[in-house]
């Protein structure tokens, strides 16, 4: 696996059925495994594609319509099951809290672990989490409930040690850490090197945009601008627009607009209606506007840094 | 299939794994389709064997642990997202509604149809559902939480015309009811038909109790005596009994007990702890005490008349 990927989980739309489960999505990044999104059943769906549950530190929930969370309160419970005892911090619009609460608070069951919920603003994007080498911002998405998608962003890598010619050079150790950074390396006044004699190129930041639920919606192009990899929820095809725009959900023609006017290299699309058997027919219509467009599709995993 | 089955949906305890979903039951009987427990993915169980979610009209929550409940919420959403109009009715504890509605409340997805919660005492046993064939009562188990089991019961059914002795004493149509309720037939003070002569016998009336999650409790064999199929709780084998009495749960042995001790035609066990990998083991130690026992098993539909 490579150091970028995402694991569909679920790709169905409301309702599940025998082969599609509802919507949850596992990123890893580094090492680190982010889920989004927890349709009922994704405890299984973790289970099946052998996902260590305790390697989970952080979920993001995009709104409370039952298909995106369902599945969480179960997951909760089976890690205090399990005996966790890492902490875990749960990101989700207002109110997630109380409703998960409400199920302990019934069922006698608080967990042993940490559980730590932090509260979304739907109002404007922001980063929500950081690491030395990520962000995770916040989309504004355009729904029938207030609805997050989740931006991943890989901060500027590192340059590359070049170590033949640290040593060629004689270049101490300590100076090595600035030497990433992109500076020259200075040994006196007259005697500078440059970086790029002593050092490769960075390794490209990847970054992945997770919008579902939502409406065509031109603002986040900015946002999501030369996006790595794009999952835009399709949920029906143009023929049925109407039913997009009353529901407030994306036809594959728009997911595929919302690509190519922000550029993304690679376009996945997901939430598919029941109403389609065939869903080349869906793949095909985004295709028309965008060529790199996949379908998700359960226990496929997309490796950002190949696509 | 016969009038009166048991399809066993889910067998495990506390934590789904992928062979084995939590509990659920779905009992038929005269072709009503009564829904017992609903743990997550339920409705894929239900689906997976072809049920018709509106031929539901009754479904029975025995406590508020999650192996018991978690799959009722999506069950409800997607009940209503096929645009169902039929009523339905949830038996359930206390507090069962008020986790419902915060779901239904931030969703912002109430039903489209009628739907009922009738909630239990857990006081002491009730008929709490009666049709002129069939009536429910609670059961009072010992658990953690207030829990409670379900007994179905079939009326007393009526005498059998047999048409040819009928047509023999030249009864009228009139005197048929009567004659099913084991009356003799009076065509003067001194022409009077037995019943026996104008009647077979009535079919066997049939009963199902359903005892998940309890400690051993005697308190119940009264209630249960002779019951045509009971389902009992098998959690753990006598090896870890500790666990059995901390947690207020059954061993194979103990379920057993019960059955011998209530007179049971046939017992199924269930719920079974994860730790067993092979429930063979769990069976024997039942069928030490209880020779007519099976195992719970996803799929499996237990017939009672045939038991």
């Amino acid at each position: 696996m490579s150091n970028f990927n995402v694991l569909i989980l679920g790709s169905a739309s409301a309702t599940p059925t025998l082969h599609r489960n509802p919507t949850s999505q596992l990123v890893t990044i580094n090492q680190q495994l982010y889920l989004i999104d927890c349709g009922e059943g994704t405890q299984l769906q973790l289970r099946k594609h052998n996902v260590n549950f305790n390697r989970i530190h952080h979920i993001f929930i995009s709104h409370l319509h039952g298909d995106h969370y369902l599945g969480l309160i179960g997951l909760l419970q089976t890690m205090h099951l399990l005996g966790r005892e890492n902490e875990l911090t749960v990101f989700g619009p207002k109110n997630l809290k109380e409703i998960i609460e409400v199920h302990f608070k019934y069922s006698k069951s608080y967990p042993s672990y940490s559980l730590n919920f932090v509260e979304l603003s739907t109002e404007s994007p922001s980063i929500i989490y950081e690491t030395d080498k990520l962000t995770v911002e916040t989309i504004i998405l355009t729904h029938r409930l207030p609805c997050t998608g989740f931006l991943f962003k890989e901060k500027a890598k590192p340059r590359r040690i070049n170590p033949q010619a640290i040593a060629q050079y004689n270049i101490p150790i300590h100076a090595l850490n600035k030497l990433k950074l992109g500076l020259d390396f200075i040994r006196s006044e007259h005697d500078i090197i440059k970086n790029k004699l002593l050092t490769d190129d960075s390794l490209p930041s990847y970054s992945y945009a997770y919008c579902s639920d939502t409406a065509y919606n031109e603002a986040i192009l900015s946002q999501i601008d030369r996006v790595s990899l794009l999952y835009h929820e399709a949920t029906f095809m143009e023929i049925d627009k109407d039913r997009a725009i009353k529901t407030k959900h994306s036809t594959a023609k728009e997911a595929a607009t919302i690509a190519l006017k922000s550029k993304a290299n690679y376009l996945i699309i997901g939430h598919f209606s029941n109403r389609y058997k065939h869903l080349d027919e869906l793949l095909n219509e985004a295709k028309t506007v965008f060529k790199k467009t996949e379908l998700a599709s359960e226990g496929i995993c997309f490796e950002v840094a190949k696509m």
